[in-house]
């Protein structure tokens, strides 16, 4: 079964990743992914929360950086709960169903209860997702998963195939690498302040090319390695 | 808004009480009503678990019998986690958006973290809500309460304001001259007779960004112009 990822940017409550565990379950995912949990792992408020679904909590997979987590994962989307000044495609978790990449390894990635996902960690993917609420916004994260994966699982099968040719994001933030060494040689960041900025707004274009293939990420990294040349 | 009620019967963990007040307020909803609550009322759970919504907890109507709580309720319905041998029409969560009785008072009811309703219980309401599991179907009653409202929530349409700064066809190609000369330069197209074919493929990747503004195909033309310094 080769379901969407869920992927946990460190999260603070064990309780938290523990009920996310479940509703995972109750909604047919498996795949969860966390990169640094506060308090460490195993967590035993995750387990016991996860009730029945301490499987899920066992076998979550572990990791200190993001870009780990992101080897055979094709397509990303953010969740954020308040809109970011960032030129990146936004849907609400009502569209998911209609705007759901088929075929592809999906994760769908969420922030730290307190602060959510940071303006980098957005801009690595290749969409956000809203959940539209009241003014009182401030979703627990394991409902946003709830709400999610309850969208995923009546609207779509999301099964993806392993032969999928589309560059990883593994792939790409080695792409968005290389491209910022040439650009850095190049002089081409003036001010040394904006370059953070600056970058994001590059990752954010590239990002936003729609199933960038292997072989096109190559000819990228082509262009860039032929004009540094 | 929608006015509807959530009817909590007999709840036996001040938490997920909490945890339904939030997320009531997340999606609107206001009127709380709880019968028999195990712990007693108040329950410092219910209210430390509420985080902002502590107005909602604060608020709530307790009751000692079900009757009592629908003194006002036009509309009934029951969740239930299982399906019962019962005569009563019964829609999912999915169906409740064109289903719902507008412009009566309804209240959409939930049972005992433990057992659910009662068949009693499900008696008194005009059909019976079910949310689609998979085969792990012990859904957390506050994860069900936040897929309700959340599809009464979203029964409100949002309509969201388009960017107007998108860059124009005429701009794009002018970047992909400057980038094919650039190549040219550099010797990037080894074998002459597949450069159109090589070209076309390229055109291909950077048309596929969506919605690129004029300002990231400035940046996008500054990157060539660096690179190829």
């Amino acid at each position: 079964m080769n379901k969407a990822a869920i992927i946990l940017v460190a999260p603070q409550m064990g309780e938290n990743i523990g009920a996310a565990a479940r509703v995972m379950k109750n909604f047919g995912l498996n795949d969860l992914r966390i990169i640094n949990p506060r308090d460490g792992w195993p967590n035993e408020k995750a387990q016991s929360m996860s009730v029945g679904a301490i499987d899920i909590v066992n076998n979550a997979k572990i990791y200190n950086n993001l870009k780990d987590a992101l080897l055979d994962i094709e397509f990303l989307y953010a969740t954020t709960a308040v809109s970011r000044d960032m030129n990146k495609a936004t849907i609400t978790s009502k569209e998911i169903a209609n705007d759901y990449p088929y075929g592809l390894k999906v994760a769908i990635m969420f922030g730290r209860e307190s602060s959510g996902l940071t303006n980098n960690e957005i801009s690595i993917s290749n969409k956000i997702i809203n959940i539209n609420t009241s003014d009182f916004s401030s979703l627990n994260i394991a409902q946003a998963i709830g709400i999610l994966c309850y969208e995923l699982y009546n609207n779509i099968n999301n099964d993806y195939a392993q032969d999928s040719d589309i560059a990883t994001k593994n792939d790409f933030l080695l792409f968005c690498e290389h491209l910022e060494i040439e650009l850095e040689r190049k002089n081409f960041f003036k001010i040394v302040e904006k370059k953070p900025k600056m970058m994001q707004n590059i990752i954010n274009i590239f990002n936003r090319i729609d199933k960038l293939s292997k072989s096109e990420l190559q000819t990228l990294r082509g262009i860039i390695k032929s004009l540094s040349r």
